[in-house]
């Protein structure tokens, strides 16, 4: 029998499909492995000596003649600072021009290199990366939300092999993340404490659905897990904005990334994923209502009409199972 | 430069990506046609001659020794009639049993025959199997929704071939249809009318975005579409619920699907799709609230990282252009 599952984060249900549940190593995509892409691709824009097919870089990380990290506008860009954030509205029809930024964070100048092997340095100059750039955009006063998220592979909704990470920022904070904001709000309002930090201890009690715990950070598939091996990484240390990530917290969470990533790559053959950092919008980065986390998303199954339709998940892994699997799956 | 656009149904955003917009045509799938598939398929769980191979049937229309269409539960049933709906909590986790219903359509004894190649009097009979398939499962008191959707395709989420529908009845309202049905009541009480028509009315006016106007019913590329030629079929009279759909509307919506579903066929080369007819919940079936309509998603893109993690749906195509596409496509 199935069972249906609240995420507390949220108040959306989901269907845990116990019955047609498959074991976690059937999720294994055998994918090629980064070994079958080459180390340099002529062809590829983001590979070093073809700056000139993307736009110029709005920062770049390392020696001065070697980029270890670049960041571009996106040549394709969803949102760019062009005209202005007023609304138009013609009867019930309300537009605005896209206006926002939209970079990509090439994070590594070799077309192969996968986030799990990067160097730890590595990894952590580029979450520095991506604080840098949460404050480099959050300067522009119209902007009210940052997303930074990555697509792996063309089932995660990427044609560009070479590693990179996306940043939106947008003048418009979307209903989905204020929701999200209003019940971590209410919460507080009730409680007087962070629903996220809620979670992780009643999570670290329970002790069923960790993946890895830290002096810093804890990784857990949630219990309304709406994916198989959905992933949250949750700071300890309370703080609503990502922006706020300490050097300590830096070096730790690049651990716990790279850590998830390596037994999703090698205990799932290489599956696409998408990755999302949640934080605050920008006006309320400081207020204690919120926890920014990541939330990793494996691209293991397909959403359906019965999902489209009704924002009910069913998810055909058992979160508590694909827990252990990650946790003692030995690398 | 791309447009944000507002969808005024859910007050979502989205972005039209003007500038990497494709055209209309360079959506097409070339995906084998329904000829290439066989009348009947001996391995088919659906095919005449293999009923034994699902569970017994709820409903059976047609002749006595020859079935026309058949209902059956679902046999990887993602809510089942056992258990009861009682909520169980400990600390912020809330479930309960997967109670509800899991119904299957087969929609034709043909395993090759796709809606848009059916006679009308066979469509027409189709409507008229979800309208008693709603009615028989609200029934139950504990169901407070009823969601009836369609799966076209592997990239829509089945892998079955054989033509058929899906409906799911479930007590618990999701806060995605709760949040719909809410705009819609804060439009009422705001105007005293349905926010539904009140966008048929400036969609009529304005006329670009119309594929199909009958008597009964009206077919759109919706403003703020969230995919590429997401299509909307919604009823002229006033109705919450799609219960209440009358023979004479049944005839038209039958109609007006085949020659959606068709033009989609042919212009864009068999895409998978999935379909969903939105309802109220069926305690408020008979407010005067929300208006049951059909919403067609092609699955033509991906949703990637940014989709997933911001609720704002980026659409490389503009519903204005995918409009006239259909509209004038020629059968």
């Amino acid at each position: 029998m199935s069972e249906l599952r609240q995420d507390p984060t949220t108040y959306d249900w989901i269907i845990i499909a116990k019955e047609r549940a498959k074991r976690p190593h059937e999720f294994n995509k055998n994918q090629p492995a980064n070994k079958s892409l080459p180390v340099h691709n002529d062809g590829c824009p983001f590979c070093p000596g073809n700056e000139h097919l993307t736009p110029p870089a709005e920062a770049t990380y390392g020696e001065p003649d070697k980029w270890a990290i670049r960041v571009i506008p996106n040549k394709f860009a969803a949102l760019s600072p062009d005209g202005d954030t007023k609304r138009e509205e013609w009867k019930l029809f309300r537009k605005s021009h896209g206006y926002g930024r939209h970079e990509v964070v090439i994070e590594t100048p070799l077309h192969n290199q996968f986030i799990p092997f990067m160097d730890d340095r590595q990894v952590e100059a580029l979450i520095q990366v991506y604080k840098d750039r949460y404050h480099a955009l959050k300067k522009d006063p119209n902007i009210k939300i940052i997303i930074i998220f990555k697509n792996h592979g063309a089932g995660a909704g990427t044609s560009l092999e070479h590693p990179h990470t996306q940043i939106v920022a947008s003048p418009i904070v979307p209903p989905y993340i204020r929701r999200k904001y209003r019940v971590t709000t209410q919460h507080f309002d009730n409680t007087g404490r962070c629903l996220h930090h809620d979670i992780e201890r009643a999570e670290l009690e329970e002790n069923v659905r960790i993946v890895a715990d830290t002096k810093h950070f804890i990784a857990l598939h949630p219990f309304a897990s709406h994916y198989p091996f959905e992933t949250w990484i949750m700071p300890k240390a309370h703080k609503s904005s990502f922006g706020d990530i300490s050097e300590t917290e830096v070096k730790d969470f690049a651990k716990v990334l790279k850590e998830v990533l390596m037994k999703l790559y090698v205990g799932l053959g290489n599956p696409d994923y998408n990755f999302i950092i949640h934080t605050a919008p920008v006006d309320d980065e400081h207020k204690p209502y919120y926890l920014w986390h990541m939330q990793i998303i494996p691209r293991l199954t397909q959403a359906a009409g019965f999902e489209l339709g009704s924002g009910i998940y069913i998810n055909v892994a058992i979160p508590e199972d694909t827990a252990v699997f990650m946790r003692d799956f030995k690398l």
